[in-house]
């Protein structure tokens, strides 16, 4: 069988499911999820096994550090892997849910009913991890899942995906309820890309260039976000320790991932009193800082910023840091260089405030916080299954609502339209 | 300058407008908006002049009565135009509004925030009232707009978009607000939606091929539907008046719209007594039948429905019918060939209403009322810019809310991540 109706077959098995899904009760779907995680535990050497496949072949090959790191399957990760399948159990089941409901002056009576999405396609790269947490996610809000990750996982993934196939099974939903595109090939994402009949919605997990070619190429809709060049305002009515607090954890507490700061933005009228105190502690954890013009003459030794410096997602020990004239030139420098992802101002003053919040367009505005915080856990979510820059259909932090669509249902007992 | 230069500048100055509109009051709009309505009013017989032309020109080929219809504006239609905006100058401004806030054990407080998607792009057919319902729609909830309309309204719209433009600059309001691309060329839309870096989304609105067409060829998400294929299911415990009133009113009462009843489903239980009466009063309303096997044994003189008629949007004088075994056929029929659009069940048993309302899985479904009041205005939203049959971002009648995002603004005092 050639590789696009390999694809194809999985597409259409995985929307037939997702029409057995829709119909399942919660307490089918976490009993699955339960025994999901309970195999995972009892199959940890099983995983380790066909992880250490993965790793060798890229050990022989000149990949970094960081991707071993990502790829590497141990048992605690397999614990806690088990573990938040366990805890997407626990949630309460978003499908079914009535988010409002009104009567009309003629007695009809409305609801917005949640329901399952479909199918959704995921795009990932080398954590095996998340052919677990997509899987778990997808089930317990009633989609059936496609799950294409990367060539350098695919042992792991395969060994995961496998488990997961035994838990349906032996809870009696059917196995295209979680489809794993096996092939290496290039082609088969293009393919993937092409099944809008069955597939509802795609989300790309992983670095840029893959987002970039997975919406460029999809005829099904996707959410996704490229980048996240987050800022950081101290404005001139900061209070100093919080901003010296924020600053540090929103660079320095994980500077791999999307949400950490990778601009600071220093309010002229603050700029001599905070920046060499910043710089001072900035130093200590290892930051090397890139500046202005106007930093570079508050500051010596620091390197000379670059305009490419303004729109990096750095995702290193590396800082950009620019002097602006007040909120409005704060504003003004994020809506010209920032990915609408996160971005805090650190002040004390209500007006100031109240203007960053509702004058930034990105998908999470912080005042007074570090930008870590964008993240489904700690936004309350109990799960995430991505970040969304984009504006349609769902913004920030994704879980299990933003994993549902919605159904007006509607109550009369005998009306009709004048 | 060339035709997608043209476009590109038009996509590009909606961009800046939509900047300059997320900030603007809700005072401010709204008396744009009366002045649009005011100015309408005042330029009825130019608008009718302009209106003229286009319909010369129809009138010299060969296209269909209804088109003429459409695209007619005569004094009432024009004032039901800037009526219609009036209307949408009183409803409530969606963005801005908090959907809701809560708040986190380490003192973060979450606001989900309403808030402007940007460029909204509408690719329609004949009716010049578009123009001014989706520039209104669009102002009020603070997106840019560009508009693109069928060749036959060209005068139409110009004149409408003239208006509109002297409207936004008494007001103070960028003309990038408001953007019609005026070519007849056919590349004009496919370059319109290679725009994804300025237009945010796309709503077609027309017959299917125009909005397949939209589907095929856009970068930019689009929300759509492609046909009502809507269904009566009358069930062997209906109130046999309710289901006569409810099926008459769906199939007659505006039988060229989306919502109205294309097949009608009669439980093999009660179609021995229901169907002839149903014939009857069809007869009267000048409705042709196509029936399925077992109705053409209760009926005489029906002509028998094809395979194609069953995914039919007839748009006409004619429905389908087919006689089901109970309600567990309709939901198979209606899952088979329906369009996901508007269907109801006409039912006095409880636990089939609600097996009917859960399992059917279209954007608006009815227990005991007929599919026609599939519309914003019947649903109390005040307005309508289209109806989608999508599960992305939005589903069933769109209104101002579905014209938004949103935002995630988060208040801190300080906090950072552990």
């Amino acid at each position: 069988m050639n590789l696009k109706k390999t694809i194809e077959n999985i597409a259409k098995e995985a929307k037939e499911a997702s029409r057995v899904l829709s119909k399942a009760s919660t307490e089918a779907k976490d009993k699955a999820l339960r025994t999901m995680a309970r195999m995972l535990r009892s199959k940890v050497s099983l995983i380790i096994h066909h992880n250490r496949k993965d790793i060798a072949k890229v050990r022989s090959s000149r990949l970094s550090k960081a991707l071993i790191d990502r790829l590497t399957l141990d048992k605690s990760r397999i614990m806690e892997m088990a573990a938040s399948i366990d805890a997407v159990a626990k949630l309460p089941d978003p499908c079914g849910a009535i988010d409002k409901m009104w009567k009309r002056p003629n007695g009809l009576v409305i609801g917005k009913m949640r329901v399952p999405i479909g199918v959704i396609g995921i795009i990932y790269e080398s954590r095996p991890n998340v052919t677990a947490d997509c899987a778990a996610l997808c089930l317990k809000s009633s989609n059936a899942v496609v799950l294409k990750g990367g060539k350098e996982s695919i042992n792991s993934n395969i060994a995961i995906y496998g488990i997961l196939q035994e838990a349906l099974k032996k809870e009696g939903l059917p196995e295209g309820c979680i489809g794993l595109v096996e092939s290496k090939d290039r082609k088969a994402v293009s393919y993937l890309l092409q099944m809008d009949d069955y597939i509802d919605l795609v989300i790309p997990r992983g670095g840029e260039s893959l987002i970039k070619m997975v919406a460029e190429q999809s005829r099904i809709p996707v959410i996704k976000h490229y980048k996240g060049v987050c800022h950081v305002y101290v404005d001139g009515k900061a209070d100093m320790k919080k901003a010296l607090n924020i600053c540090i954890n929103a660079k320095v507490q994980r500077p791999g991932v999307c949400n950490a700061m990778e601009t600071l933005l220093v309010d002229s009228a603050i700029a001599k009193e905070f920046l060499p105190e910043i710089a001072k502690r900035l130093k200590v954890c290892g930051i090397e800082m890139r500046g202005c013009y106007e930093t570079g003459k508050l500051l010596s030794n620091i390197r000379a910023a670059k305009e490419s410096d303004w729109r990096e997602e750095y995702l290193d020990l590396i800082l950009a840091v620019r002097v602006v004239k007040g909120i409005e030139g704060a504003i003004a420098h994020i809506t010209k260089y920032g990915s609408s992802h996160s971005d805090a101002i650190v002040t004390e003053d209500f007006s100031k405030a109240l203007k960053f919040l509702k004058e930034v367009d990105s998908a999470c505005v912080y005042s007074n916080a570090s930008t870590r915080f964008t993240d489904g856990h700690e936004f309350g979510f109990g799960a995430e299954i991505g970040i969304s820059t984009d504006k349609i259909h769902a913004r920030g932090p994704m879980a299990l609502e933003e994993l549902t669509s919605y159904k007006y249902i509607i109550f009369g007992d005998g009306q009709v339209r004048k």
